[in-house]
């Protein structure tokens, strides 16, 4: 089969040949359709992310498939055929950038009549993070809530759920264009971090909306502005470092009004779930998919153009996802 | 009337005169006879402390003295005549470094009969912390606690409170002759943060014990190497920057392992209790004043000294409290 490879951390991908993989006891192999770029996946390549795998290794965390052979296991079987929402498993095997991957059950979600190879190929990690980051601000019971990185997939689909379940969001952006795409999508909050006036700005609207949950997807010094803007009592959760740097914290700012930062990881959200409460959870994925968890896809590109993809994504990561297409007659591909 | 004065932050101090103040409604006014220097008071001299006041200013957040006059209301009547451990207004009024100080009743609290003006002097800061640690790991369900900084009176505290509460504590110094200060107070687990090892050490501790409360005084790259070594789940928890760094911390030491930093400021916790925890908490310090919650003290020095206090409790912090004396009939005075 073909497949993605990556050599050095750091370093460019190239397309290989590699054994079709054989599913072991509880794993699945699936025959992939089409997997995209997030965050995470350059993270991976970077070294940086939570999990690395002994090198050369196929990246991919997410994508869509047909399983096409099982290992043994009752629940294996019942997923013969069928077409699934799948991960890799984390810190070892084969990621989805390739033509078939084995998994674990665990990590395979049947998808529903009504959901495309493409939709379900991007159900899992953005989806479900916004579902999370969802679950947290009621939990918690905050009264609005922050997200930096906004004009990125996720930072889209909170901007939806806020105005489906009436929660205010404030949309941190890095540009201009990037507040009118947040009010195109209906979004009232939006701020553009690189005018002068962006932290006076930011502190007036959590104290007014009392945001007091806020996400940090970039660190640096974000995360020390967002702590020292934000109300007493406020919790600010880091869930990505696209600024590629440490959190930079002021200790009054966590002193003065009983502050916290907080992590978050969604396989770890996932882990304290029960079984009922994940049918739960990608039953609603699959539900609000065309609407509040919908995705803007910028490009259909074929696997063996995985490099031009990802380099593609890193110049414009908030035009919409770049997927990878190892299906053509199930996804349409761009030529 | 004498007291402290400071005239500009980061400057030195001088005794200078003053009229004595007069006792507005819902206040008191207090003859002091003590009052300790405590690291908030060095912060405060700094200017890095939560409150700031207009310059210049008296320093000094806790003492202890006689009620010798009241403003109008019913609870400062009540005080009169009465020996208190008492606290300065925060971000105006005059400090407890003086012959008296006006403040309001709320940071009043009448000494049993057995309490000396001197141990009364020391009740609030650190005694009030104390339990407040206790209580947070006892709410928290967290099987053991680290604290940093461990040689200070605080951290004496913590381990004496440990021994009688069941808690193991691990205290974290910086010299090998305060691991044996430690030891010598029956703590069983101290480490060496001067010592090559002492991560690892550390890492070992914090698991074999489940430590998942970590107390930091220290800031600086401390935060990040205690979110690093301490188990999935658990809680910094930053109250102090004694190194008067900002705290660094990768995004990787919150995401993995669900982690989280937090501030702890004694009045923020205070100020969640009502008026029957506050009489349970100040009766359980005046209880535990002789035993648990005892401090040492390496010398009591008279007002005119302050300067010399200061500098003197700098050099040798962990050698136990510098006393300042207003009443040497009250306390007994070196020479």
């Amino acid at each position: 089969m073909q497949a993605v490879t990556l050599d050095a951390y750091g370093g460019s991908v190239s397309v290989k040949q590699y054994p079709v993989p054989k599913p072991g006891p509880g794993h699945v192999l699936v025959r992939m359709a089409a997997s995209p770029i997030n965050p995470s996946d350059l993270a991976f390549l970077r070294g940086t992310y939570r999990h690395r795998k002994p090198l050369p290794a196929i990246p991919g965390i997410e994508g869509s498939g047909t399983v096409v052979a099982v290992g043994s296991g009752f629940y294996p079987r019942v997923l013969l055929g069928r077409r699934v929402a799948c991960s890799s498993l984390p810190g070892a095997g084969g990621g989805t950038w390739a033509e078939y991957m084995a998994t674990s059950t665990r990590l395979c979600v049947p998808l529903r009549k009504h959901i495309t190879l493409e939709q379900g190929a991007m159900m899992l990690v953005n989806p479900l993070t916004a579902l999370a980051f969802l679950e947290i601000a009621r939990r918690g019971k905050h009264s609005a809530v922050v997200n930096t990185a906004a004009a990125s997939a996720l930072g889209r689909m909170m901007v939806r759920l806020g105005l489906q379940h009436r929660i205010p969001i404030v949309s941190v952006v890095r540009r201009k264009d990037h507040v009118d795409l947040i009010h195109a999508l209906g979004g009232t909050h939006a701020l553009d971090s690189s005018q002068p006036d962006f932290l006076v700005q930011l502190r007036t609207l959590t104290h007014r909306l009392n945001a007091t949950l806020l996400l940090d997807a970039v660190t640096g010094s974000l995360t020390n502005q967002l702590l020292e803007a934000a109300p007493a009592g406020s919790t600010v959760v880091v869930y990505g470092s696209l600024s590629g740097e440490a959190c930079r914290i002021d200790p009054r700012a966590l002193i003065n009004g009983d502050k916290r930062v907080a992590g978050f990881y969604l396989a770890d959200w996932l882990a304290r779930k029960n079984p009922l409460q994940i049918l739960q959870i990608t039953r609603q994925v699959q539900r609000l998919l065309g609407t509040g968890l919908q995705t803007v896809v910028q490009r259909r590109l074929p696997l063996a153009t995985a490099q031009q993809a990802i380099d593609l994504y890193q110049d414009a990561s908030s035009a919409g996802k770049v997927l990878l297409v190892m299906d053509p007659h199930a996804v349409r591909v761009d030529t």
